[in-house]
């Protein structure tokens, strides 16, 4: 295998799971993990970490054009960090040492021109193109899984367009390159005293481009709950030309352009850059953390917020053994972490209203710690505290899951959105179906825990999380029973009702949901739009939807 | 002609102008209306309105199925009343006794069975069909203009889909056939004490679906201003098939399928019924009236409230010119109309917040007059003070322009949107633009006024009125000045960074500007996914974009 060096001019990833190379665990998360392992009846016994060398890569199927072989790159480590995502199956392909569909090159396009040349250098040559960010999709959104139908698969890396390249402080605004991860495009902006204030949960290790065309869910609970209500214009590469919409702080003009560009998934055209609606740092913060002795109540109460135009930025309802896991409850009480804050104002009428509908739905709070809450400090992030506290860990959660994948745990996550009037059966319901077919995979009995992560006048989006392991511990098992999980999983949330994601987008692994959840006549016409400017179908084939005439069907961690 | 009675159900409308056939002006209106004309040293004598007898229509090119034509209507009052919509230029037209491209018949279904057979039926007959909701478009929405390779059109009329379905009072939402016009649906959700709460001008006679496919502005200045944010879910037929999409608060997957027929204006479908979220109706109300001595300072009071995350309801912006025509003002001072509502809590906080930025930016107001409009009276309209006033003479402004386009009079209103670093600048070039265009048509000097309607944390929707005459005072001189002023208006607004439109669609009269706006490759993309499920191109041909293989181009209004 070649020893040339990454092309990448970022630190080196850990290809086989989340962060940079030299990631490691502190002591507190050992113990965390040791703990969660002991509660599975699970042994920690350290396994080895997967190597480059342990993996044998097929030559490259083709070669690029020589103008433009200096932006190629085909080293293992560049094409193993590109070969999957990061959800559970992804990671435990690797502890299986299984790549099976590495990209044949990785290209690193140093500015648009150069994203241009390699989809026109793709198309000539029918090489797929999987346009890649911050590859922390959790739904095989950036595997290089395209069927048999290509002559090639180019994963194309926009870690070059990092670049803030312009604010404009008096509409609050930035045109920023799709490429920039998140820590990247927040450092460029603090100087201007803005934020985008988008924190997903893989905000290190995910980029503009990417929240924007998955739909990415991000810091607020209420109103502005995604990417897409922050996005002012946007610049699409695609096949046939760049498509680009105008600045404009709302319009009536037509179906929205932006709204087709935003859940594109990579397969419209490779996003260069957007102009995006930034805030001022917030000063002002009141938060409080509210207990109920029953969970309807809690919802009831968080529907009440929901539906009060208070718009909290944060009204986060943990269930009882969501309490748990977060380490915040005694597993007989629902949390609901409720925060608000503002750069213009103090919140104390905000909150005082809030707690009245707290304590309507015998909710229980102290009010001291509320008092103490409310901060007008001039700081860009207000990190002490519980929520805080809450925060680090849930940046910091992707990091020690990948040891205990490699023990033979199987920690997923899945996430959607109802309505009100049905949420109570949908909880009841998707749990019940999940832990059945978690016992017939696995044969463990395992809690699924749900936090409310957004919320909407008309319902929540609830995220459930479980961990369980396969009753021989090996990956192997794991992985199978995982295949059957998910399944049951995509299954459940739509036959109750959902979304089949709510912010964690489609790609590969959530289509048998999408397809049963999202029109086929919707289906056709998106795959119509992406006929008239990709006409050969080399973008992302196979995530979301087909390209006209070519099947490529369902591929990626949960075809094998 | 044949004297068969309309099929239409509802009260017979005024096909020349606004309202029902009977509608009469106050005497306050008279005064208003005569006032107007003064000042534009215009002579106020009575001419004869438009008479059914005085039109020749021809007749129709096609018979429908015997199956269908218990539905079909083709009496000159319903070919008339679907000929076009209401802007300027359709009443003057009919002052000229001129309506040039009638639909061949008016359909009336009585359900969705109906809408699906009418469109099977004009697909295999090669007839046009023109969705009609209220018929209240500006923009040749509506107008039964497609060209010459149509056999015949039909326009389709959703008045009998006018009823609420069902009420989901949990999750606050409804869903509502799409025919049902503004008073209809209000009258029918309030036994159940909720709202849509959406007040566009032609609230008396715009319809669900109206507002869904044209992306209407609704009540609120912030954050929910069209219609958009409060569509759940639709249900559209197209010559293809129904397409539906699931009711959910939120989603990720994939581009939203709901914001493409937003927008759509009847080309890709006929929407039938959409579930929409609902409000209470506000308890609590607060309201200022704000002087500003410099415009300037005024527009940045408005930006800063706009990017304060208070989010009035009303925050409405009128120039000292605007001020006088709403006959709140005295010609130096602009004038800030600003309002709070809700439905759960008080709003001392929030508008005393607001009156901090408004004394910040050199603002004055009363402040025993805003004490005194702090309600919290339980009704659903507070309609006493200012702000009902100027809600009621807003609402009865098309009344009384109908003589005065009889008059000779040109009378109009244009609309968008454009960041706030870009604002001053537009205002200015805009208007300067505009009175020369004027000036160039009419040889008249004419004051343009600017409100801003709704405000977004990154720009403001400036909404321009102007007034004016023909030389020698003739509806025919005036409509041919229209056109001049027209073209001149879409040109302006483009070339100074707006959008074609922010809540009155494109239709036909604003395609000019739409093609300049929106990126080619979008509207390939549209018209491919339009393609995919209106082969033929029957829908809506003209309006927004032509169907693929079908040029239509620039008809109605603008096209003679």
């Amino acid at each position: 295998m070649s020893k040339a060096p990454s092309l990448s001019r970022r630190p080196p990833r850990r290809f086989w799971g989340w962060g940079n190379a030299d990631a490691a665990l502190s002591e507190r998360e050992h113990a965390t993990l040791k703990g969660m392992l002991a509660a599975l009846e699970s042994r920690y016994a350290s396994r080895p970490e997967p190597r480059l060398d342990e993996f044998t890569l097929p030559a490259p199927r083709v070669t690029p054009s020589a103008n433009l072989a200096a932006l190629f790159s085909a080293t293992p480590l560049d094409r193993l960090n590109h070969s999957a995502g990061k959800s559970y199956a992804d990671c435990a392909r690797m502890w299986l040492r299984q790549a099976p569909t590495p990209p044949d090159w990785v290209a690193f396009p140093e500015d648009e021109q150069g994203v241009i040349d390699i989809l026109d250098w793709a198309q000539s040559n029918n090489v797929a193109v999987i346009p890649y960010g911050g590859g922390s999709s959790v739904c095989g959104g950036v595997e290089a899984a395209v069927g048999d139908s290509y002559a090639a698969v180019v994963s194309l890396d926009l870690e070059r367009l990092n670049r803030v390249l312009e604010v404009d402080p008096v509409s609050r605004a930035a045109c920023i390159q799709a490429g920039a991860l998140g820590p990247e495009l927040e450092a460029q902006l603090k100087p201007h005293q803005l934020t985008l204030r988008h924190f997903p949960q893989s905000f290190e290790f995910s980029s503009l481009g990417g929240w924007i065309v998955t739909r990415a869910g991000g810091h607020y609970a209420t109103q502005q709950t995604h990417i897409d209500d922050f996005v002012e214009a946007t610049r699409l590469v695609t096949p046939s030309g760049v498509m680009h919409t105008r600045r404009l702080p709302g319009s009536g003009a037509g179906p929205a352009p932006d709204r087709l560009v935003l859940g594109s998934e990579g397969t419209l055209g490779v996003l260069t850059e957007a102009w995006v609606r930034l805030q001022a740092p917030p000063r002002f913060r009141a938060s409080a953390s509210v207990h109920f002795a029953q969970y309807k109540a809690a919802a009831n109460c968080v529907r009440a917020i929901a539906q009060s135009g208070l718009n909290p930025s944060n009204c986060r309802l943990l269930d009882t053994q969501e309490a748990v896991f977060a380490g915040v409850g005694d597993g007989r009480k629902a949390i609901l972490v409720l925060g608000f804050e503002s750069a213009d104002h103090g919140l104390q009428a905000w909150m005082a209203r809030a707690l009245e509908l707290v304590s309507d739905h015998g909710g229980t709070y102290d009010a001291e710690a509320v008092s103490r809450s409310m901060s007008d400090q001039d700081t860009i992030e207000h990190r002490s505290g519980a929520a805080g506290a809450w925060r680090e860990a849930f940046l910091r959660m992707p990091y020690w899951r990948d040891p205990a994948v490699g023990l033979g745990v199987i920690m997923d996550t899945f996430e959607t959105a109802i309505t009100w009037e049905r949420f109570a059966d949908f909880y009841a319901g998707v749990k019940t179906d999940l832990s059945r077919a978690i016992k017939k995979a696995t044969g463990q009995d395992t809690q699924l825990s749900c936090r409310l992560t957004h919320v909407y006048p008309d319902g929540p989006a609830p995220y459930l999380t479980f961990a369980t392991r396969a009753a021989d511990g090996s990956v192997a098992s794991a992985l199978s029973a995982w295949r059957e999980i998910k399944q049951a999983a995509n299954e459940a949330v739509i036959a109750h009702g959902g979304t089949i994601t709510h912010h964690h987008a489609v790609g590969r692994d959530h289509r048998s949901g999408y397809e049963r959840e999202v029109d086929p006549l919707f289906r056709t016409m998106v795959a119509a739009a992406k006929h008239a400017v990709d006409p050969k179908g080399i973008l992302n084939p196979g995530v979301l939807i087909d390209p006209v005439n070519r099947p490529v069907g369902i591929t990626g961690a949960l075809a094998k």
